[in-house]
């Protein structure tokens, strides 16, 4: 696997672009089209929670078919709780463009984020995507990444290549955060593109795991979206065979799409909502991968830890505290805490004045690792999840304005 | 039952008091006697988190016995993560306190409040012990109420009285917040006291009941401590008949101890750090009191939701979401949502920019009160919450420096 350089972002087989039709009150860009220039495989992966955006109904129903060919993504207004109004507006945005675009409605899905509780502008989105799609470009990813942003700081985008079938594929991917962002899914968008050949069962199948290791093991808030999805498209491009079930080649695309996942979901924790330091949750020796999963993630929710790590405070009580309501099997005095290198608490004692220093040194880096050892088991889980800062508060006490 | 003014709150029976010890770095107080003057039946509720401080072990052992005369609590060191030598320091506390007031050890119940992973300086809780028991006073509650306070801004103190059995009899409390305060229980020590004559089984059931509907029904940051405690002394000093198992005055006596706990409570909420709004949830119309509750606490949680009362701003949609991953049977097109008096959302879809005008200078009051109809069953169900600050992460990024 290669991973490339994302300032030069390209799929054979696929267009982009990203503009400002006037969703967002600022200038900022707000609508986005990816395009593949042939039918592809396509599979999603929606949020679990019960009030879906119009967008996620809509999508759920038409992924079953197992085929796309256009996304249309909006920043600005998540067309949630719009009722019977807003999955027409759906509706009708994907009409629109298969309309611009010569497409089948039907391979048009939608993508919104944005407010909760307003209704599309649905003259503005016309327009928009009339101009979106006269200029999309093999190299408008860029673009289209940042036109799906809300209060994150930067595009995210990913790109990797492999050989497949004895042609190289190309995976690459675009992603929103930053706030509402938690398992099942992140609040967050994040649409993936291969020229590889390859059935839209696989497909679904590998973007579930890669999920789960990727977008599901991230925390900024605790908060659920409405909106979430995920989705993958595989337009065959490449012209390579398809790789069988369990084959070498099976094994080597899910490692592809694991990291262009992975990394976006780190790119989202880096930029979640005021963040000042991403940080890694390693669980070790935990008795099954469920329980250091939910361990890890236990301490990675915890405002207390966050707020701490804000401060570059060695509390690692507030981490044994965590753990101990995680509803995980864990013995305190069992449990060893290691911030980088240096080992802070070993079974369940603190190791003194000399590693709390040593461990206030590494909280003051951008990149902070935690190890705890469970020593209750063989199995071993990371997270991802960020500090919580002033700036948190501030974004989302004035989001609406 | 009489509310009475709790600045001149005394149980007969009962002395208390609190004094700086030099636990604490400050000159603040640090360490509270709560004493009767005889042996009372005493019932205990403690968190339910697996990682427990030496006193919470301690105390769950003790109060198996129904029995207890004195309490000693401390501010500034939470005795947890300490292992074996934090037990034998709770221990000897107990011990400290049984010599100086002349009562079986036993019948001596420790409580700490503080920084975890640290040792309790035991010269200066001997010294402390020695000197508060001196200083007891039938009218020290108020010191020894300031003195179980780490972040919290103000003591907070309680006090009815009823009529049970043909006599007056008092119930009292005192609690401290205010940070790491989540059900199961809050991160709080809870004291409260009663001269009522009643059996220990039934004082344990009614603490129980009470704590379900108090503490256990408020949220400020989602932690769970090591340390919580809810500790409830009654000494028969009143002379009333015990009240029988399902009688009027057993009625009385829950009601009293629910509102002595629930103001408590709510005082808790009040001083959560840096809160600056008292919020109340309330689901209507769920299907079950187990979904009623569940539904209101995960908006009551929701740290988005949480920073947009903070920022005054009526962002329905982000209790709508919260809803949605509650868990609860709900469904959009079905929920109404109220800010004050002010209809904000109708059967799902938002009740336009007067509503939402209303509803945002409710949301500038000091107390706020949001009602959810999720129109699906009969129960109700009301939780306590605060808001999100800055000072919340002020508070807690600095909180051992």
């Amino acid at each position: 696997m290669r991973i490339l350089d994302s300032k030069n972002l390209s799929v054979p087989g696929y267009k982009a672009w990203g503009i400002h039709s006037g969703i967002k009150k600022t200038d900022k860009k707000d609508l986005a089209i990816i395009y593949s220039e042939r039918e592809a495989a396509i599979a999603g992966v929606f949020t679990k929670n019960r009030v879906k955006s119009a967008c996620v109904l809509l999508d759920m129903a038409r992924v079953k078919s197992g085929k796309g060919q256009v996304i249309v993504a909006n920043s600005g207004c998540a067309n949630a709780c719009t009722g019977k109004n807003g999955l027409a507006d759906a509706r009708a945005t994907a009409e629109i463009a298969a309309r611009e675009l010569g497409v089948k409605p039907e391979a048009v899905y939608v993508a919104s984020t944005g407010v909760i509780g307003e209704f599309l502008p649905m003259p503005k989105m016309e327009t928009g995507i009339a101009t979106a799609s006269g200029l999309l470009s093999a190299t408008g990813w860029e673009q289209a990444a940042e036109a799906i942003m809300t209060t994150d700081l930067y595009p995210k985008l990913a790109i990797v290549q492999e050989e497949i079938g004895g042609k190289t594929i190309t995976i690459a991917g675009i992603a929103k955060g930053s706030g509402m962002i938690h398992p099942n899914m992140a609040t967050m968008l994040c649409f993936i593109v291969t020229d590889a050949n390859i059935s839209a069962p696989m497909l679904k199948k590998c973007l579930l795991a890669s999920t789960e290791r990727s977008f599901n093991s991230i925390t900024v808030d605790g908060d659920m979206s409405t909106n979430d999805m995920m989705l993958c498209m595989a337009n065959g491009a490449a012209g390579n065979k398809r790789p069988g079930v369990g084959s070498k080649d099976s094994k080597k695309f899910q490692a592809c799409l694991d990291a262009v996942a992975l990394s976006l979901a780190k790119q989202v924790v880096k930029d979640g909502e005021g963040a000042t330091k991403f940080v890694e949750i390693e669980v070790r020796n935990a008795r099954n991968p469920i329980e250091a999963k939910r361990a890890a993630m236990t301490v990675a929710k915890s405002s207390l830890v966050k707020t701490a790590l804000f401060g570059e405070d060695a509390n690692w009580g507030r981490i044994m505290a965590a753990l101990g309501y995680s509803g995980v099997e864990m013995d305190e005095s069992r449990t060893d805490i290691y911030v980088g290198k240096t080992k802070l608490v070993e079974k369940g004692l603190g190791q003194g004045k000399h590693a709390d220093r040593e461990a206030s040194l590494a909280l003051k880096q951008k990149e902070v690792q935690i190890i705890i050892d469970l020593h209750k088991g063989k199995t071993a889980a990371a997270v991802w999840t960020c500090d919580l800062s002033y700036d948190y508060i501030k974004i989302n006490a004035a989001y609406r304005n």
